[in-house]
This record gives structure tokens, sequence and C-alpha cells, in this order.
């Protein structure tokens, strides 16, 4: 059976205590920004209920165009306010090089990637210039509260990042 | 008290349970791609467990630019293999206008946005457009098992869309 299989058995006992249909709009008016990183569960880590906050995830939990694009969204067409963005300890983007990554998939594949996103070396930096990057962002109209968080992965602890 | 200060309340007590570290690559070899809607639970509606999967999440749950950079470093970094799109009733995304939404954007920031990422109007057609978009990207070595499904946000359920 593969791993899809698994998860769609699984849907089948969670439909059964599911607790109904809920607004679109999230209730707590909030978006986080995160990584796509398997060890983080923002439900059970942050304390979310279903229909509370827009969950934004991509590799490194950069605001990229397309995450601001996301966020426009959220806040414009369905009214979220806040914003947290989480990084996190052992990222795959620690150290990344992107222009040898890219070089290698325009080998492979014949064709140049659009995208440049750079690694970092310094996580706290990191997420201190990701809160910059919200901040300075014209597109989103609601930029007072835009907090930045450390999550380890060895420990689920959050660090706030000032 | 704001959300945020809500979540890093939450966050003190999920560090008691946290089962602790897990390894960086994902123990199921799985990618998930999916919108960044509130009622989207993946742990508990696909009964994932710490560690399992890479979550990739934007409005839409759209493979963007973006979603497919994160989807190549998953598979090429990370050693994922099997990709679940998943896409949602009562989408944001359902009906909306793009050109009209980067023109308020532009006008109010007096900069165009360089995304161009339009709505839909059939959540099925769109899913099925979604899983050939990345079944059709040279930059992703694995593309033999790119399922796409359908959530409800009413009751939870799954329905594949093949």
């Amino acid at each position: 059976m593969s791993a899809i299989d698994h998860l769609v058995h699984a849907n089948e006992k969670y439909v059964q205590t599911f607790p109904g249909a809920r607004p679109l709009r999230p209730k707590l008016r909030l978006t986080v920004i995160t990584c796509m990183d398997s060890r983080l569960d923002l439900f059970g880590a942050l304390g979310l209920d279903i229909g509370d906050a827009h969950l934004i995830r991509n590799a490194g939990g950069i605001p990229t165009d397309d995450v601001l694009r996301s966020l426009a969204l959220s806040q414009r067409a369905l009214g979220t306010r806040e914003v947290v963005i989480i990084h996190h300890t052992q990222c795959g983007m620690d150290g990344f090089d992107d222009p040898a990554f890219r070089a290698e998939l325009a080998a492979e594949s014949g064709q140049e990637p659009p995208w440049r996103v750079d690694g970092f070396t310094d996580l706290y930096e990191d997420t201190r210039r990701s809160v910059r990057t919200v901040r300075e962002c014209g597109w989103i109209p609601h930029r007072d509260d835009v907090r930045g968080f450390v999550f380890d992965v060895a420990t689920a602890a959050l660090t706030e990042v000032t």
C-alpha cells in the first residue's frame, strides 16, 4: 500500500469526529507563514482549532512573491490582520546554495528556473529579514502586527526574534 | 491579548508532550500541496505524525513556480517521492478575478505585482490541471505518484480526482 493510500484510510476515521463546517474567514484573523518541514504540526504547536488561521508554507518559510500574493489575498479578501513568521532549527535552507541548485536543474531539464531564493547561514538574522520583507511590502494592508519566531525541532519551543 | 500571544501560551503546553527530535528527511517520503485555508488540519485529516511529510501551502494550493521550487527541493535534497495535491470546496480562489486583484494592488501601491495566478470555476477540473502541472515539470525527478483530491470543508471527506 502506498503512503497516499494510508492517508485516505486515516481520513475515513477523521471524518467521523470532524466538528463540521466553519466560516471561510479565519476566526483569529491571523496568517502563519512557515516552512514545509515535516516536524511542524502547526495545529498542535500553536494550539490552533479548525477555522482559526491561514497557513502558508514553502521551503524555508521565506516570503517569496508567491507567499506575498497569498498573504495579500488573506488580508484583502478574507479579513486577516496579524502575521506570524516561523523559521526553525535544522532547516534544509540553512547553508543552501541556490545558484548551484538552479544550475543543476537547468543542466538536467534544459530550462533555467525563474526563481532565485537564497539559503541562509544565520537563522535569527534570516527570520528578521523575513519580517522586514513583509513589513515593507506595499501590497499588504496590515503590517503593524508582524512577528517572527524560531521553532526548535528538538523541543518544539518557540522563541520570539526581535 | 493578541492572537499571537495566545499561540505562544499554547506552545508552552505543547512543549511538555512533544515526542522529541525526528529526522530532517520525511519518513513517508511524501509531499502534500494544498491551500492555506484555515479548515485544513493536515495532521488530523490525513493521520500524519511529526516527521512524516512535507506540507506546501499557498492561496489555492496551486503549483506556482514557488511551489515547484519547494517540491524540487523536497525530492532532490530531502528524498520524497510521492505527491498529493488537495484542493477543497468553498475555496477563496473559486471565481477569483486575478487581473482585477492585480490592478487594485497596482493602483494602491504604484507597483504592478509580478504574479499571475488565475482563479478557477470548476474545482475538479482545476485539481486535474494542478496534477498535470506537476507531472509535466522537468525540475521534479519523481512524477509517477502524483495524485489529486478534493477536501470537503463541511464533512472533511477526501475524494480522489481522476
